[in-house]
């Protein structure tokens, strides 16, 4: 038996203001931290112990998972903080406000960028160093991405890319750890636990389009039979 | 030139009730939450980045290096959490409150567990797991250790002692990552710092006992010349 339990960040900044975040770093508004103390709560009550956790490079998760592990009194379990568990990159939308987006492109070109498997928003400018959208550089000059390949940094990504970007980690240190035995948490972003999703449930594109990933609240996978039969609870 | 910031972790719960805290988990206070703060916001101004991070396993430092990072916008660098900078092993002294032990041991006794180089205060008895010194396992039992020998766990310790535990994890990756150039943070305790003084400076075991580590106020470390020279900050 192993446990795997996904999680949406609390809500953050951007999400309270209704921008796309996309890559773009911001924090977890007061919502967003009682909502990541109140899934460690909730964790905590269920008794389950984790042996390995990760994040994104982003700060809201970061931020949650800080405060969900303090909240469990396990805050000495080792972090992987992965640019490959990142929201989607969304391309020229991102910093955007949704509504002028939509006024802009239209709400069902809109619609179509945030939910189609595989139509792509158009692609982020490949900026100048010097040239930040936000206050903050295109990827490849950002430090946090410093040790990831130029030609793995997304412009701009829908559901699949993001699904193919996750999946690496996913095959190659979530998959071990559960066959190992060991309980695993994963705090991600809407489009990256959608991929995830998507790889234990296989599920059809025409599927995860369909899935809703609240903020803060745990998805929790318990695994039998060398992963091949699974039950899933929502805790809420 | 390679910069390392060496931190004591902000006031714990049992530093401000008097008690010793050695290996048992103990959570920080509301002035150690502000002074984790504080550091991380004196840091920031200095326009320090951060290539790496390190904590001991003792939630009082991962609760400081979070909140100190996430204070400078540099919570996505990599942090490892470490036994082998956790606080020393005080022996039959966990968990005792400081003056009940001067009443029982006479003040002398405890001054010379505290600070002598080489004196070690009584083991603490080998427990079964059952049994729990202020609610929390001997090491042994306790998980976040799981992966430690059992022969490297200690039962109690001086300066020396702590200073050959931090040294294979000092010489293993600190100062591999400095001669790369990188910048270094390391959060842990008033003996784990004093180690790392001592390493760093070279200093006599008569030196390093004299050597005062204040809670929250970072010692900067600015190394030229292959780290043959330093130049030595303390930020207030």
């Amino acid at each position: 038996m192993a446990t795997l339990v996904l999680l949406r960040h609390g809500q953050s900044e951007w999400n309270e203001a209704n921008r796309f975040n996309g890559w773009i770093d911001t924090y977890l508004s007061e919502t967003g931290k009682k909502q990541a103390e109140q899934a460690g709560r909730q964790l905590a009550e269920t008794g389950l112990r984790f042996d390995a956790a990760y994040s994104s490079v982003l700060s809201r998760t970061i931020m949650t998972i800080n405060r969900l592990l303090d909240e469990m009194g396990q805050s000495y379990i080792p972090l992987t903080k992965s640019w490959r568990l990142n929201e989607r990159h969304y391309g020229i939308l991102q910093g955007e406000n949704k509504d002028e987006m939509r006024a802009q492109y239209g709400h069902d070109q809109v619609q179509t960028w945030r939910r189609s498997y595989s139509v792509l928003p158009p692609k982020q400018p490949a900026f100048s160093p010097a040239v930040t959208i936000n206050g903050q550089s295109y990827p490849a000059f950002d430090r946090r991405y410093a040790n990831v390949a130029f030609g793995l940094l997304p412009r701009t990504e829908n559901i699949h890319s993001t699904e193919e970007r996750v999946r690496p980690l996913f095959e190659g240190e979530i998959i071990p750890r559960l066959q190992a035995g060991q309980n695993v948490l994963i705090v991600a972003h809407g489009t990256s636990v959608r991929a995830l999703t998507k790889l234990i449930e296989q599920l059809t594109p025409d599927e995860v389009t369909k899935v809703e990933i609240p903020n803060g609240q745990p998805i929790r996978y318990d695994f039998a039979d060398n992963l091949s039969t699974y039950q899933k609870t929502f805790l809420k």
